[in-house]
């Protein structure tokens, strides 16, 4: 049983958003039990969304389909719809009372655009959308199925959650995704590959390894699908997991800041950050894993020098003599922001992630990472690449891997 | 002339990734003329991607794939090219020479299974990847053309910019992309529409306007290819502007924090930031900036109480009798960091950004916007939502926005 996704809209294909959508359901569906087959991306026309329908529809069981729907006149998915089924709009008046009382609830006068979206295709099941106007439309195709939903991010994923998956579970047979990660550091990916052949080469047929190369690292995948494979799966993985030794860093779905989070809270310390070119990237990776409150304290952001001085201590001649790119003023700023924020752990960094500011001593690139545990601190120097988005990205990993690494190191021993 | 875009990888139909690629090189393609027709992302299974690339040729003139190019077991694509294509693998020096000096650069042994990137497929016309192994392979079939590159958006991008878009250039006619972005406050979408309907009415046939829902407002998107159509564009662009009026917060493709730093540089004033809920995004959204460094000084994330009291100045009383988001915190976060930053102009954000921490009077989704500009402060209240990831990058737009605004205000009166 094949799902596929169809995710529409011009601003996919010229580039004005990036599509998260896709990956965002990918997860949801694969974690439940549904394969995605393949995901494609058209355009607003309504040519192309026949096209990507009736490709899709030639290989898959499932489409589901978001973006297009809504009020306004660049949005076709539904026109396109009644078209491929041959039917035509009728009102719905449950649809009708919602979009009332949306727009009622907000204090706004409904509109007949607004009023629009309660036209339906007549040959569709009909599902209220809770949190939006554009209803989520459900059609048979045979023993095929096809479900409309808006593009709008947390529309769509209330839709998935509280209504399409749930319905989808009823109707199909799901198979469970067997899956266990290891990120994994010290080696690159072609000797990784060498180092685990052997393990390859008795891997039997449903299991694949894949290699995945990430910041700090290779993100090491063994999957199978069919719960039938779970006993194997438990027996491949502990050799997986025994053949990478202590290069393992990470074992399971977790980021590395969840794990750095699970220490902290089990050794009862906790955490503050002091950012300079990474601007804050850092604490935003770790302010997303929910519950992060109760082991981080916060982050000061020393963007410019001023501040390095004044919050975090960090000494004028240090600067003058070292640079600000330097393991002395990395050292400094992570003793500043642990004092200043009363913290046992710490992290700071200091760099230059480009385009500007480089020389040929210091280059685009180049990072001081300090990382402080307890009462110990191990500073670092790493050159990150040359693109700056990457660099921060690069960074704010590798920096949380140091920590990670360096609390795990003292768990061994 | 028509592109379409395959990008290969398991991880990315188990969703294990979010696809940036495609993302990216539709952006710089089109902005160099080239129309992307279609994404189609598929996994690592040979079939699957002869599959896709049968398809795409369909309709497309160039493929441009990317991914399953690493020297591991899981990726497949150049052998599949081999087999599209009806040809062997063969031993290319020159890119062999290139392995083997990126790795002695790095001081690592050269193994067999990356010795085994030099081997490629006879058909192909060979580009050196100058910051990977893989090899670029371009690929002629008639009138059309075939482009595998790495999956490493690193490597990607390079090869991309250096590589094969000044060869597309040369090779093929392209057209250009004439595009005015605005966004606009104070309607729904609907509404808006409602407002354009006899602009629209009236829009020749090459344009089009589209509606993108964004944080803060609609984006909307006025359009047409073909360089031909600039003086007409001028005269769209132009009227909708009219139409726009004051709702009109951003004109130009420009982020809302980029038009910010010009308007702080052009007036020779400063920013500071200091984020409790949003935690880190504020600064990190500004920092992604190339040259922000002159005009932002840093931030502090006062996760917990005890930061927004020492560094921030915040009283304890005024947490004790409003609790923390309040106007009251948030008006003394942004006065704390203005003056711990010694900044004239300030933003910041308290919130619950959930999944816990909600109650009847504050549920998920609070939040209180502070923001300073020169002497004066405006405070506000919103209601961003339930989901945690969304609620961040809401409320740090939506702040952004605010400062933004207040500065345009004081610029129109």
């Amino acid at each position: 049983m094949k799902i596929e996704i169809i995710t529409i809209g011009d601003e996919l294909l010229i580039g004005q958003i990036t599509d998260t959508n896709a990956a965002w359901m990918a997860r949801e569906l694969t974690a439940e039990g549904f394969a995605v087959g393949a995901i494609t991306t058209v355009g607003d026309a309504a040519d192309d969304l026949l096209n990507a329908i009736n490709h899709a529809f030639s290989r898959a069981d499932i489409l589901l389909l978001t973006g297009g729907v809504g009020p306004t006149r660049d949005d076709r998915t539904k026109e396109t719809l009644c078209n491929y089924f041959g039917c035509g709009l009728i009102l719905n008046n449950e649809v009708l009372q919602h979009v009332e009382n949306l727009f009622s609830r907000r204090g706004i006068t409904l509109n007949p655009l607004t009023r629009d979206q309660a036209l339906v295709p007549e040959l569709a099941t009909v599902i209220t959308n809770s949190v939006g106007t554009a209803p989520l439309l459900w059609f048979r195709k045979g023993e095929q199925l096809l479900v409309s939903m808006p593009g709008v991010p947390g529309e769509m994923r209330t839709a998935m959650r509280e209504e399409i998956i749930p319905r989808l579970k009823r109707q199909f047979q799901v198979n469970s995704y067997l899956r266990r990660d290891y990120l994994v550091t010290g080696y690159s990916e072609s000797a990784l590959a060498s180092h685990l052949a052997l393990f390859e080469d008795q891997l039997p047929a449903p299991f694949s390894l894949a290699y995945l190369p990430s910041y700090g690292g290779i993100l090491l995948r063994l999957s199978a699908w069919g719960e039938e494979h779970a006993s194997a799966m438990d027996l491949q993985g502990c050799e997986l997991r025994r053949l990478l030794g202590n290069n393992c860093i990470t074992e399971g779905n977790k980021k590395a800041e969840e794990l750095l989070g699970e220490l902290l809270c089990g050794k009862q310390l906790n955490l503050s950050t002091a950012e300079s070119c990474t601007g804050g990237y850092i604490a935003h990776l770790i302010t997303s894993i929910p519950g992060a409150s109760s082991w981080y304290m916060g982050s000061v952001i020393a963007y410019d020098n001023s501040v390095k001085k004044k919050l975090l201590k960090v000494k004028n001649e240090t600067i003058e003599t070292y640079g600000e790119v330097s393991r002395e003023v990395a050292e400094q700023m992570v003793m500043g922001v642990a004092t200043a924020t009363e913290t046992s752990c710490a992290i700071a960094v200091t760099g230059i992630m480009g385009p500007e500011g480089g020389t040929k001593e210091k280059p685009v690139g180049t990072v001081w990472i300090a990382t402080l545990y307890r009462e110990e601190i191990i500073t670092r120097k790493y050159n990150v690449g040359n693109n700056r988005a990457q660099n921060i990205e690069r960074t704010a990993g590798i920096a949380i891997l140091q920590l990670l690494r360096m609390m795990q190191e003292d768990s061994f021993s």
